[in-house]
């Protein structure tokens, strides 16, 4: 398998699909490519007709988009094991991995991932209101979880909301203290040091996804 | 179970999950809410912590945002016969239901669906680059599976892209012959006929809804 993903810094969606792989020690070959340049466009065209990343490529099959290739990896090289195995416990994974895939847009516009980097920022309103609603989420699991993941054992939802613990660690936004456990967990994680490693060594500015004031 | 959605002339989101009940005749009581009014959100605040329609009540599982309840239902209810059988076939329709689900950000603000309408609009240069990624889709489709749903037999990437062909009617937009096929297959269906019956019983305005000129 090839998983096609931008920089490490920057990309989060890349980071979501990249996780379950470092995860489950998956063997698939990383190409990263660097963000909005004419090689990422030029290789994309071959591969993803929607030319974002990620991508992957596994033989003939061609898979878009992060929650999709989660699911397809789950299929396909897990059977399952990515999501919880309590009905109840999966379907509200489901759905909150759902409302992060479609949602949560001032946080991702305001917010940019940019894991190198700390800064100092002010929420909108609408951005503050997705910001409570992500403590909530992560403060009921840790209450039903203690210092687990968000469902215990590893599932996608955490695939889905570790792009947003890296930033609540560059933004320092707010969290209550049972969320906290939740960013902690991930910050902790093998997965988490290896991705911060790699990021670490790249040097591209991306100007859109730098947001905040130094501090 | 019991299927919460919202206005059936306006809310897209609420048709993708409804389809899939009406589709294979399942059993579910259907609770309209009135969008944005004050009892919308007294009654969601009782089921769904995301504040929004689609929500799905089976006992005590809570289900919510659009593609969580369409896996759900076909996890637990059609033994996952709402997804291609073939592998390949599985991850394209996942991959194209994921990029409505988390995309096409243009469109659903430049055209929000307004069954009863007819409008004339002129789109932006992001819509119009999202509405040709739109006619790829569906033409590429039918050119595998004339005449027939996205891949062949119906599936949940139908549900995720039914709306689209809504705003197709409304707004007259250009299609290709293939793509075009697409969107006579959908208006066709009797789920959209009843859909659209039901639509045509409501009166109220939803401001924001409205966009385009009158023709
Ligand atoms: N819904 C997609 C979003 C992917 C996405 O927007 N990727 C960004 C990088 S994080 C990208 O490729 N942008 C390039 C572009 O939009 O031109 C997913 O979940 O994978
Ligand atoms: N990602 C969600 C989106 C749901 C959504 O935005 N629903 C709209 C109606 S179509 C809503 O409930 N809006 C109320 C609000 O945002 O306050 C899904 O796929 O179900």
């Amino acid at each position: 398998m090839k998983l096609y993903i931008a920089n490490q810094n920057y990309s989060t969606w890349s980071l979501r699909a990249w996780v379950i792989f470092e995860r489950f020690n998956l063997n698939a070959e990383v190409m990263k490519l660097s963000l909005f340049t004419p090689e990422f466009y030029q290789t994309l065209s071959e591969i993803n007709p929607a030319a974002k990343v990620p991508a992957l490529v596994d033989g003939d099959i061609k898979v878009w988009d992060s929650l999709a290739i989660l699911e397809y990896v789950n299929d396909n090289y897990l059977n399952g094991a990515a999501w919880p195995t309590d009905k109840a416990q999966k379907a509200k994974a489901r759905a909150i991995s759902c409302e992060m895939h479609s949602g949560f847009m001032n946080v991702r516009n305001e917010l940019p991932m940019n894991c190198r980097a700390l800064r100092k920022i002010t929420l909108s309103e609408g951005a503050a209101k997705e910001w409570a609603r992500i403590d909530d989420i992560w403060s009921e699991q840790m209450a039903a979880f203690p210092n687990g993941w968000l469902f215990g054992e590893w599932s996608i939802a955490d695939a889905m909301f570790t792009p947003v613990v890296m930033r609540a660690k560059t933004y320092n936004l707010p969290l209550s203290d049972l969320a906290n456990q939740y960013k902690e967990r991930v910050l902790d994680s093998q997965e988490i040091s290896t991705w911060l490693a790699q990021a670490g060594e790249e040097t591209d500015i991306v100007k859109e996804d730098e947001a905040g004031e130094p501090i």
